[in-house]
C-alpha cells in the first residue's frame, strides 16, 4: 500500500482549519485536532485523521454540533453526568475528563459518565490527561454495534475500548488502551485493504460461524469479543464490552447496545433510541489518596522494571509494558512524520478542495 | 469422578466449626464460612470448601492471623487503604467493601485498596454486597503468580479476577466475575483430575510454547492471559491482569507480581518482598450519583432483555447475561445440595478428625 509522509504540523494546520470551517471555535478546533492527531502519532491510524471526513459528514448530517454547550447535568462530590450537546467527542471527552480530575483533587477520585456525545478519538488521550496530576486515569466509550455477544449472530456491542493510564517515577507511565474485542476494527480494515485473510477468532459470519474473510462484516458478520469463542473466554470479552456500554450509556442516559448511533453518516439511525448520542465514562484517582505519590511511583518503577526484564520466549526481544509501542511510535512520528495511505491522502485532499483548504 | 452431595447447612456447620477452632471469633467464623461456601453455591468449586484445608495450613504456617485487627490506615472522602493484619481475606474483603459502600453513601463513590490480606474467596461475593444499596460493586484481587505475560516464560501474575455487579430492576443483577486468563485455574484442575487435555490457548510449557498438557504448570509452564497469544489479544489479558495487580497491591502497599505470597503453605515465600500480604481492590458507585435509581434500573432491564433475547447461533439455546449461570447454580444447590468430589470429602474428613469435628 503506497504511503506518503506528512509532518505533524502540516496535518495539524489542515485539520485545524477544517474544524474551524465547520464552525468550531478556535479553542475547540485546536483541541479536537490535537486529540484526533494523537491517534496518528501513537500509531492507531484507524482513529486519526483518516476519520476526519467522517466527522465532517456527521456535521453535514446535523448529527454533530460544532458549537456545543457542554455541561454538567447532575453531580455529587465524586461523580458527574455530562451532556455533550451533540458536540464532537474530541472536545466533549477532555471536558468530562477535566471534571473527573477536579473532583479527584477535592475528594480523592472523580467519575464522570457522558451522554449526547460522538466518537472521541482514542481513549488513551483522555485517560493520560490524569498523569500530569499524579492521578490514575481511565477512559472508556461505547461505539457503533459491530460485535456479537457469545452465542449470538447479532451485532449488539461496539469494540468498546478501555484505557487505564498509571503514572510511574523514572519509568514512563503504564498505559493500557484496548478494544474489548480480539482485534480492533482498525486491524481488520488493514487486512481488507491488503486483501488478506483474518486469523481465526477475530470474526464470525452472519450465521455465527468462525470466518477468516476480512470483508465478512459487509455481509452480516461480526467482530468477536476478546477470547474469540466460548472455550477461549469470549464470554469474558463480551462481559467487558458490556460493562463499558453500561458505564458509558446506561449510567449517563446515552444510547446503548444496538441503539448506539453508527459512525458512518450514511447508515440510518436505529429506531426508538432509548438515550442521547453515544456515551463515555471517565475516572481519575489521585495516587496520594491511597499512599504518598513518591512511594507509589517507586513501586511502579519496580513493577515495570521487573516485567520489562522478564525472561522471554525464544525469538522474542522483550516483554512489553502496556504503552511502550505507542510511546515509541509517538516519539518517532513527531520527528519523522506521519505516513498516510494514498486513499486517505486523496480523501483529505478532496475534503480540502470542497472547503478551499490546502493540505 | 465420584461425588457425594452435601446439604449447604451441613457444610456450613462444619466449616464454621473449623474456623472457630483455629481461633476466629463467632462473627468472623460465620462470615468466613458464608463467603467461602458462596463459591460452592455459585458453582466455582475451586474457590470453595475444597480450599478449607489450604486456609488452615496457612494458619498453621502462621501466615493467617485468625484474630486480625483490620483497620483503615489512610483515607480521603472517596478512598481508603485497609490493612488486613494478615487476616483471612474472607473477612478482610467484606470489611473493606463495607468501607467502600459507606464512602459511596457520603460522596457518591468509594474505592478501597487493601494490603496485608490473604485469599478472599470469590470476587463476586464482595462486589454483590453493593447491590442491596442500589450501587454498582467492584472487586478484584491479585493472587499467586501462575500467569506468564505475553512473550515471557516467567510466571509473574495471578489469575487476577475482576468482578463488576450492576443492579437491575425486575431482572436479576448483571454480575460479571472473570479471571483475566483464558481459563481460570479451577478449570485446569478439573482437566487434571480427569486426565484430559487442555484446549490450545490455555497454557504454555516452560519454554513458552503452546501446550495442551493440563499438568504443564508442574513442570514450569504457565497459564496464558485472556486472548491466549499475541495474535488473539493476549497482550490485552496481560494488561488487564496487570491493572488488577497494580490497583490491588501497588496502590495499597501489598506484594505484587512474582512477589505475591503463594496460596499453598508448603511453597516457600519469595525473597525480598516489597509489600505486605496479598492485595485487593474494591469499588462502590451509587447509581443515583449519576441518575435516578428507578430510571437506571428500567434501562438496565431493557439492556438485559435485549441481549437475552438476541438471535442465537444455531444449536445454542440463548444468549446469556453475565451472572445467569452462577445464579441458577446457587438456587439449585441451595435446594439440592452441593456435590463434593471424593478427594475433597476425604480431605475435609481428615481435617475434621485432626480437630475432633465431624463432617
Amino acid at each position: 500500500m503506497a504511503e506518503k509522509i506528512y509532518a505533524y504540523q502540516q496535518l495539524f494546520d489542515f485539520t485545524n482549519q477544517i474544524f474551524q470551517h465547520i464552525g468550531c471555535s478556535t479553542a475547540q478546533a485546536e483541541l479536537a485536532t490535537e486529540v484526533l492527531l494523537n491517534a496518528d502519532l501513537r500509531g492507531i491510524d484507524s482513529h486519526g485523521v483518516a476519520r476526519l471526513s467522517g466527522y465532517v459528514r456527521l456535521w453535514e448530517a446535523k448529527r454533530v454540533n460544532a458549537n456545543p454547550s457542554i455541561k454538567i447535568i447532575h453531580e455529587t462530590p465524586s461523580t458527574a453526568v455530562v451532556d455533550g450537546d451533540a458536540g464532537l467527542g474530541l472536545v466533549v471527552a477532555p471536558f468530562a475528563m477535566q471534571v473527573a480530575i477536579e473532583k479527584a483533587k477535592n475528594v480523592g477520585t472523580g467519575w464522570v459518565s457522558v451522554q449526547n456525545s460522538n466518537h472521541f478519538g482514542i481513549a488513551g488521550y483522555h485517560a493520560m490527561m490524569a498523569l500530569q496530576h499524579d492521578m490514575i486515569g481511565m477512559a472508556m466509550t461505547n461505539a457503533s454495534p459491530l460485535v456479537a455477544p457469545t452465542f449470538s449472530t447479532e451485532r449488539l456491542l461496539g469494540t468498546n475500548p478501555i484505557c487505564v493510564a498509571i503514572p510511574a517515577g523514572e519509568e514512563p507511565a503504564f498505559v493500557a488502551d484496548l478494544a474489548t474485542t480480539t482485534a480492533a476494527n482498525g486491524k481488520l480494515e488493514i487486512l481488507q485493504r491488503k486483501n488478506q485473510e483474518a486469523p481465526q477468532g477475530w470474526i464470525q459470519d452472519k450465521n455465527g460461524h468462525s470466518s477468516t474473510n476480512a470483508h465478512e462484516l459487509k455481509s452480516g458478520g461480526a467482530l468477536l469479543p476478546l477470547g474469540g469463542d466460548r472455550e477461549h473466554g469470549s464470554h469474558k470479552g463480551y462481559a467487558l464490552g458490556a460493562i463499558v456500554d453500561i458505564f458509558s450509556a446506561v449510567l449517563s442516559g446515552a444510547n446503548y447496545g444496538p441503539w448506539v448511533p453508527p459512525f458512518p453518516a450514511y447508515v440510518p439511525m436505529p429506531a426508538e433510541m432509548p438515550g442521547k448520542g453515544i456515551g463515555h465514562f471517565f475516572g481519575a484517582m489521585r495516587v496520594d489518596a491511597f499512599r504518598p505519590a513518591g512511594e507509589f511511583k517507586q513501586h511502579m518503577d519496580k513493577w515495570i522494571r521487573r516485567f520489562r526484564s522478564a525472561k522471554t520466549v525464544e525469538g522474542e526481544e522483550k516483554v512489553l509494558i502496556p504503552g511502550d509501542p505507542e510511546r515509541e511510535m509517538e516519539s518517532a512520528r513527531m520527528k519523522e512524520g506521519i505516513p498516510l495511505l494514498v486513499a486517505v491522502e486523496e480523501d483529505l485532499k478532496s475534503l480540502g478542495q470542497k472547503f478551499g483548504i490546502t493540505l
